[in-house]
């Protein structure tokens, strides 16, 4: 069974087991700027008004621009594919009808079905329809029995609770996002800028046809030392990686259409220095603390934010400040994959903390530190949820090497 | 002057023609899908929740989370960067509220300030706002005195209206695409299967960095024959390029940022022929007339549907089909740019079709016919439009080659 296939029938299982009569995933133009929820559903993109629909019935219509009826049929995936020339309102109130009539469907109200589309506030993967989407769609349907709702239930789940492929797919992400790492210290960094360590990795990963998890310009992340801009900034030509400092790298990849997050560091010795600095290595294991203690915290059933709390607290606890963003966030088909973060409840975050932990829910545990006159102390690993806790996919950076 | 602040220049003088008071572009997580008019704003991507304002006084604030702050302010195109930790209700109000105080804004409808956003029901590339985003900014809104409204108008117009450097850069495209047609025939194609070709194709353009104009699966479009699948599917491995076909490319390419999207067709002799079969010569000519004839009728002030229907009553009046799509598009940073389209009045392109040519936009004219037996003959042109009419980008085909 091909992933398409796969997800396919999990989304059909999910629609069962929701509140929706129907989930409707409804694109245009989709080559720049889809919904995220796209690539579970078909190969590429569509040109016109398209509509997907999803019954609780387990029936799956495809409603597409007669251009591209051929190649979705062909796919195997869609149980009928419906096209048409003029225009997608009468064949999608056509498909409704024929499909719903008669159906037991779940808490009608007021005697309307519940058209499940894709809108939410906080989880942006679940977020795919746009407003002028949403205002064809309610004008297409008005004086139907129909009611339009979000269907961020089925569409977060769908995209979060990862099938033994996609699990076995972020893990060949990582396992590559390691080999880059691992080559890494043997090629004569010390003296080059950020910039030519990430033209180096760059040309890594484009050699091998591999995609970026997050925008290029920005991936991956490149510090050095305490005067390199922290964030998501273009690494710099000016700084040198030189004595003294952290070297920080923040590389996502994405391999056979799955993403790995990952951040390492190594200290660079000054003259004469052999060992870790004592300041560089009492940072290294607050850090490491903080993740384990993050990832002690974590079971199906435990709220986002309480395992940001347990790594944050131990963070603080050790005497260090706290970081400015979330632990941990979802990885999927790119880095951040939406639904409950591992982050603190700030506004900013809106309701993600407040998601409760799944079994196989893929997540990245990931802060840092900045020790004084030295650069940024991050790391970054990935685990994936379990009946009892977790499994970590990442090989766990133990210790700080030094880079010479 | 770079691109952007070329674009952002552009934005201001249109914002103070339209009846906004700002424009406010609201993005979060543009990884995977973010609002086309984001790159006419910065380059790569953004994280947390970002609002990007173009005030009618020419003012630009940008309001992003801290981590993405340092690289915008360091492009130089924002009057003021506003970095937030924890949330951007706050800081969005705060700025709102000091850029508008005793403004003298344009008919505030009952006292609000027209905040102008990303939504149209009909041009895909004004419609990047979500709807959770737009519930979400709504929200923040609520109680103050701005009422969110379409910024259809500036968003198509900042897309539509190339300025010379947009133009010379989808020349660039072109000139590569025709590069790429010439470099075909010495390729000894006949005998190899359409995917044979696809994957020539995407070879060259992967060698030279460039990118896609649509989705890399669908793009070129091969056509061998007449048991060739026309639309927008994967090319066949199973049909090949014969004698007495019609061998169709439909080929976009993305250089430096700007898009083409060419089609060109060639005729493979049966033994023995050495000139075009009359049936496939009067095809071509239909066809080229039908583009003349659409071309003709272009010039600003003409009504999109206008163009299309010179182009397609031509064609019906040499007794072949009409073409099941329309006579063409905008191009600009994809093939398929939004906006006013040249297109029949058919539900499926709603409002697009009624827009007037304006000076500087940039249009594919498309279309294409079937000889039975012989496979799809589609050609497709890029113009610019003029004061006086048009002015040809692609170099025309005016001929049928032989394909040997």
């Amino acid at each position: 069974m091909d992933l398409i296939a796969e997800k396919l029938s999990q989304a059909a299982t999910l629609v069962a087991a929701s509140d929706l009569d129907v989930w409707l995933t409804f694109v245009r133009e989709t080559a720049e700027g889809g919904d995220p929820a796209l690539p579970f559903l078909i190969e590429g993109g569509m040109t016109w008004q398209s509509a997907f629909l999803v019954f609780r019935s387990g029936r799956r219509i495809a409603i597409v621009g007669n251009y591209d009826a051929d190649p979705l049929f062909a796919s195997g995936h869609w149980d009928e594919v419906v096209p048409y020339v003029q225009g997608i309102r009468e064949p999608l109130l056509t498909v409704l009808s024929k499909e719903t009539a008669g159906t037991n469907q779940s808490a009608p109200s007021e005697g309307a079905y519940r058209v499940g589309v894709n809108y939410s506030t906080d989880d942006v993967k679940a977020d795919g329809l746009s407003h002028g989407m949403h205002l064809l769609l309610a004008e297409y349907l008005e004086g139907h029995p129909y009611e339009l709702v979000s269907a961020a239930e089925v569409v977060g789940s769908l995209r979060a609770l990862k099938t033994p492929t996609e699990i076995q797919r972020i893990e060949k992400a990582i396992e590559e996002t390691e080999a880059i790492f691992g080559a890494l210290p043997a090629q004569g960094l010390i003296g080059r800028s950020e910039r030519e360590a990430y033209d180096l990795i760059q040309g890594w990963i484009d050699q091998r046809g591999f995609g970026y998890g997050w925008d290029k310009a920005g991936n991956p992340i490149v510090n050095s030392g305490p005067d390199s801009m922290i964030g998501h900034g273009v690494p710099s030509s000016e700084i040198r990686i030189g004595p003294g400092h952290i070297f920080h790298i923040d590389l996502g990849i994405v391999v056979e259409g799955y993403s790995s997050d990952i951040q390492r560091c190594w200290y660079v010795p000054k003259p004469g220095e052999t060992e870790l600095p004592r300041d560089v290595e009492s940072a290294f294991a607050a850090v490491y603390g903080a993740i384990s203690a993050g990832a002690a915290a974590m079971k199906p059933g435990v709220e986002g934010w309480q395992v940001d709390e347990a790594a944050r607290s131990y963070l603080v606890g050790q005497g260090y400040e706290e970081y400015l963003h979330a632990f941990g966030h979802q990885v999927g088909r790119m880095a951040h994959d939406g639904g409950t973060v591992l982050a603190p409840r700030w506004e900013r975050y809106g309701r993600t903390p407040f998601g409760k932990l799944r079994e196989n829910e893929v997540y990245t545990l990931e802060l840092g530190v900045t020790p004084p006159g030295r650069g940024y102390l991050g790391i970054e690993e990935i685990v994936v949820v379990t009946a009892a806790g977790i499994r970590w996919l990442s090989d766990r950076q133990e210790s700080m090497q030094l880079l010479d």
